[in-house]
């Protein structure tokens, strides 16, 4: 059981690797892989809530068609809990680059995300992905830093 | 393992009742219950992560402090996944009210917290709660509906 665990979390941490390896390579394929398809992602931009991977998938796309290659992508801090076929990562991610206007980009975010073991393959079920708020003026806070 | 499995999902949906009652009632006391000593929360307002359990309480205290009692906190959709002792729920939440200055305030918010179950009591060690963000104005999506 114990040694099954940390295979898990092992296994955990490879697929989040290649997530951001896929995200810095500008790799939608490979993001594709990630992704349940009934995927429920409460990601930063609107609506509230994005339902099913290929949402998901659109979303990332945006991503890449508003920076300029290659898109820098670091996660700080990354606590991984597993349980059976049950995990949940969190972490600081910083997505940094220069957008195709020319004008730099660099805003840290929260990440949490949800993962199932499906037919041997951790999968993300659901995500959120955001900026603190200042309530007195309304802002969404792109430029904090850890 | 299976009847196990669901007495663990009706334990964290009982733990989520509790949460919302004590909100509703502005009961601290309770609230306090709810979150593991070194809890980790990617809450609404910055920093970008709040660290430890009396971080998360003062959190609360601001909102009790900020609204004529009684609060109005809905929760639609509650997703529960458990698997032994780690929990995953998610939700959009409508925290209403009046406001000390008179002023009416409804926002809905996404939820995500994860739940370990630690000697016996489920408590909430890590959380994110957010609104999307609207990146042409830089304005945080405070009335957005589900």
């Amino acid at each position: 059981m114990t040694t099954q665990h940390a295979v898990d979390e092992v296994d955990v941490r490879q697929r989040i690797d290649t997530l951001l390896a896929a995200v810095r390579g500008g790799d939608l394929d490979t993001l594709k892989t990630m992704f349940a398809p009934d995927l429920v992602s409460f990601d930063i931009e609107p609506p509230l809530r994005h339902l099913g991977a290929e949402a998901k998938w659109r979303n990332w796309e945006n991503v890449f068609a508003a920076y300029q290659a290659p898109l820098g992508y670091e996660v700080r801090d990354l606590t991984v809990m597993v349980n059976g076929d049950l995990a949940v990562v969190y972490s600081l991610n910083r997505i940094s680059g220069t957008l195709r206007s020319g004008v730099p980009s660099d805003t840290w975010v929260r990440w949490t995300a949800c993962l199932r073991k499906i037919d041997g393959t951790w999968l993300i079920v659901h995500d959120q992905v955001s900026v603190p708020v200042d309530f007195p003026t309304g802002t969404a806070l792109l430029d904090l830093e850890p």
